[in-house]
């Protein structure tokens, strides 16, 4: 069963983002061995200036490089990546997840990901050219993995 | 103020999503004048042929034709449409909003819109190359609006 993990920053504030995180988590279990892990965000003031949020985003980006489970292979969601369909992108996380022994997939924080993080991962992923709030990526990443879990099985869920 | 349409085809059947519209929903009473209108999903069988789902979508989308306001600018969401960044889209839809009685969204079916529907549109969008759920479509598109709606009005939100 493929192995997959969720690293986010900090909580998902909420209950209805949770409720759809939650709601997918239980369908995936047929699938898959689906791991969640949260680091903490860092805080900043109000106004911060473009070093702060830097200096942030660096930090942060530590702590997701020390979540990755050893040998998985990185998904990092970010509006510069590449874009996909449904089908093609099913294929490259079956191609991922047939030759490592894990995925990991990570969601920034609402100021985005270190470039660290970015250079990193083995593909970085556009899920839009919009900006998403990063709450509403979480569930959106669930349903992602959900349709892709569904169309390697060659199930109903993708008409 | 600005009026805005939603045309939807069927009830939204998750509470969670019905959650985020109303939170959106609310917030948006600040910016705009939000219309919901719903029109009903034709009943297709398990397994339906192309024509029966053309028949249906058609169908669908002489109601939805109906439902838009008098004089309203379309815009038809379909995965094959025009994408946009954030801006560049708060840049299109206050073009619009600002030429015509109002703007209607509009959302097709798990199977999506008839060719008459996005012919007569104004603009197809595309938010994703990616396909998702004719449900989570709507939470979507509300922040989208609210979205747009926060750049146009040189909001924080969108940072």
């Amino acid at each position: 069963m493929y192995k997959f993990c969720i690293i986010t920053v900090g909580p998902l504030k909420e209950q209805y983002h949770r409720d759809i995180c939650a709601e997918y988590a239980k369908r995936l279990a047929a699938y898959c061995r689906l791991e969640r892990r949260e680091i903490q965000a860092r805080r900043l003031p109000d106004s911060p200036s473009r070093a702060e949020i830097n200096a942030a985003l660096d930090a942060e980006g530590v702590d997701i490089m020390r979540a990755v489970p050893r040998g998985a292979y990185l998904i990092a969601l970010c509006v510069e990546g590449r874009r996909f369909t449904s089908e093609s992108f099913a294929v490259a996380l079956r191609a991922a997840a047939d030759s490592h022994p894990a995925v990991a997939f990570v969601i920034g924080s609402s100021y985005g990901l270190s470039e660290n993080v970015k250079k990193s991962a083995d593909l970085c992923l556009s899920v839009s050219d919009m900006t998403f709030p990063h709450g509403m990526m979480q569930p959106i990443l669930y349903e992602i993995i959900y349709r892709s879990c569904s169309i390697i099985s060659g199930g109903k869920y993708h008409k």
